[in-house]
């Protein structure tokens, strides 16, 4: 360790400077919790905000609205503005204990900080898997943004296909969605839609509900972390729908109006949204330390990165991985890990406690007011565990402002329909 | 009149194909009013919502959200969906009742529309007045798009302003707005940037409140429509604000990252809003009809257009004037307008009576919780003021669903402060 540095440091403000790279799951949960007397708290993400994302779908459509899931970084509580960088890690040099930063709105500033402890939380990238087209074409579901571009994309596909002199198939292709990957996040936007169509585009689009069609596109089975009973009801919940297709394939190219599928076939659609898996961020691929095989960051069960002699970075959520105990890439575990850290960091805990992870369940909507609820005591269909699931994710929203505006939401979907305005 | 197409069209469904231009005040206060039972109403407009105006400044910071004080148009009560067509009116064939469309989302698509009646309610856009760099780099208020504009610029400045390696200079010249323009729009716009900034950048952004300054650019006096008494009132007011200039003078240009005045001076900023008068939407200027010297075209006070022979076709708002008697644009008159002619049309008001304009008074938000009323038995300032502003505007918001979000965005702004997250 650098000791010359070190205790300089500590002359001028008995602090270690500790610096979090995201403000995801895993970052929000450390900046959250980490004691802000004891340690002199850096923030570096290309987003200055948290997104609760397992409410991200439900923006797509408008059952809630964008801003009632998100939540700023920043609070009265940091010493100065200068605390949150809204730049990308780009690159560590964990020798020298120095990171490189690159500003978002300032393309020709780059810099560099340093640290005496580092929190590395970047999470990951929707995977591609290397299809053409995917990134020219096809929505992700990550960020607000790309939920918002979903909505503005569906709204403009109602527009244009009751626009004047529109040809039947045109406007049945525009009205097309196809969803690649039968994951949670794949199934909970089909939902949303599919809640989307029968409750609003009903009344507001009368004749075009009729030619609203869904396809999913999975290569395996849909849901495949749940328990095989919940997925297989959820399986027949899906395909009794009238115009859903569950397509056991997977999609080679996508093109601007269409994709492919592995046997050549054509499919005419006027949105694809992706969501196949994760791949390692830009800066995780960059970083020279051990990986597995999915391109994660190893660290041990303390979190710390393997290769980091110095002991003072840590990695945790998407972008890591504990190289004994696999861990799954979920919201849950990125947040546990994260006070998990805290309470080391801040001295509450033993710092040879390991991590150890207790999976509380998954929950996963599957539209018309039916949920699944996966954990280790109950497995639940249908209304109840609808219930459950508002319920859960209401506690679990972060900060009050959101407590009050989500059901509030949810409560104008109820009464009002959702909101088709398009403006962007 | 066409009487054989008349005929025709009566003999199929028994109504009058009534054709409305735009979902503004005028437009959307038709569409509401008329009865559907007597018309086949076909509305051609380049948004499919309406938007409340004098609200609009409150979301360029963030007081209120985007899609609080917008309503879209399409209800359950059209009898199809392709009643309403995103897409602007082009041009007009007044002898042959035909009316030129262009849809906004596919630029191939122009078409035509014959009608019965016809509404022409389009509205006016900023007068840029011929300002060289004002198009380019100056942003208006006229839309939710706009507003969304000024609130990403407001906090990409902040979030620049705070970054590393900033110089003095340039982070004081993000944090400087220009407002060109003292008219109620103007002064609202800056009465919300300054609640901002004493209620949030003072707690967030810490030290840069400091910095934050803002200069109205007004060639005449401020809110020049007001009674006297309450235009010193606001004017003193303002004055006596730190950090804020009011400058009688006008910009001649404007460029990527300052203002020049008349006498040369040139002001460095991060941020122009434009807000100097209306000038006539390409619709109209293309309109071979009699017009007034400011573009708008004339009508009798029965708000049927001049020129028109055929005696079915009105033209109201923004876009319109009465020759004999000029009418301030406001959404009042755009309102009452739209509600005096659906009565005519609705065989609910004998179509002798003229139109009649009582003005029932004016507000202005001035900033820190005080507003002016002027009406036409009281003028008031202050904060009862302010709870009679916000009282006023609730009670006339068009429908529940806003009259529910609006009062909760108030609540959260006063109770958590202003979301400055920034995803755009
Ligand atoms: C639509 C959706 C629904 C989901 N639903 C659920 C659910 O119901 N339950 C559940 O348990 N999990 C769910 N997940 C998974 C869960 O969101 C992730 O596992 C979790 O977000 C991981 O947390 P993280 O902190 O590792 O990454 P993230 O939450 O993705 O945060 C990463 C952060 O790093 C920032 N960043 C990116 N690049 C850089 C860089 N170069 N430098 C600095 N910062 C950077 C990002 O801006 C972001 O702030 C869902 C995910 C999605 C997308
Ligand atoms: C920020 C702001 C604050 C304001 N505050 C107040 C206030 O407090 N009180 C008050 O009385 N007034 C206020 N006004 C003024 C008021 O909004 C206008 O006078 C009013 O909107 C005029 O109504 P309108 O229907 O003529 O036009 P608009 O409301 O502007 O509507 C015009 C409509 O026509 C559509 N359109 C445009 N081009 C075409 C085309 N080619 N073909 C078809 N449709 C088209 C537009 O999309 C829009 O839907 C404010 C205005 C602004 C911008």
């Amino acid at each position: 360790m650098n000791l010359q540095r070190f205790s300089t440091s500590k002359v001028i403000q008995d602090r270690q400077k500790l610096v979090i790279l995201g403000t995801g799951w895993g970052g929000y949960s450390v900046l959250k919790n980490i004691d802000k007397k004891k340690y002199d708290v850096i923030v570096v993400s290309p987003r200055n905000h948290f997104l609760f994302t397992p409410l991200l779908a439900s923006t797509t459509v408008g059952t809630l609205e964008f801003r009632s899931i998100i939540q700023p970084v920043r609070e009265s509580r940091f010493r100065d503005a200068t605390h949150f960088h809204l730049s990308h890690a780009t690159n560590l040099d964990l020798d020298n204990k120095i990171l490189h930063c690159h500003s978002v709105l300032n393309p020709e500033l780059k810099y560099t900080i340093n640290y005496d402890k580092l929190v590395i939380a970047v999470g990951a990238l929707s995977n591609t898997f290397g299809v053409p087209g995917v990134e020219e074409h096809a929505f992700f579901l990550k960020e607000v943004l790309d939920a918002r571009k979903i909505r503005n994309r569906i709204l403009t596909n109602f527009e244009l296909a009751v626009g004047p002199k529109i040809e039947e198939s045109e406007s049945k292709r525009l009205l097309h969605t196809v969803i690649v990957g039968g994951g949670p996040t794949g199934v909970e936007f089909g939902a949303e839609l599919y809640d989307f169509v029968q409750q609003d585009v009903a009344k507001l689009y009368k004749e075009q509900q009729k030619a609203v069609t869904v396809t999913l596109v999975e290569s395996d089975r849909i849901l495949a972390s749940f328990d095989s009973r919940l997925r297989s009801h959820a399986e027949n919940k899906l395909r009794a729908r009238e115009r859903f297709t569950l397509i056991q394939s997977s999609v080679t190219e996508v093109f601007k109006d269409s994709v492919k599928l592995k046997d050549g076939t054509i499919l005419p659609c006027g949105l694809v949204v992706w969501s196949t898996g994760l791949a390692p961020r830009w800066f995780t691929q960059n970083l020279k330390v051990a990986k597995n095989t999915r391109g994660q960051i190893l660290t041990d069960s303390y979190l710390q990165v393997l290769e980091d002699k110095s002991g003072s970075v840590y990695a945790l959520g998407d972008c890591a991985d504990i190289a004994d105990v696999p861990l799954p890439c979920t919201a849950q575990v990125a947040e546990r890990q994260g006070r998990y850290l805290t309470d080391v960091l801040n001295g509450k805990k033993d710092s040879k406690i390991p991590f150890e992870f207790k999976n509380m369940g998954m929950l996963a909507y599957i539209g018309s007011y039916e949920a699944l609820t996966d954990t280790p005591d109950v497995k639940l269909q249908g209304f109840t565990s609808w219930l459950l699931w508002r319920s859960a994710y209401l506690t679990r929203l972060g900060s009050w402002r959101l407590r009050m505006q989500v059901p509030m939401d949810w409560l104008k979907t109820l009464m009002f329909g959702r909101d088709i305005s398009r403006f962007d």
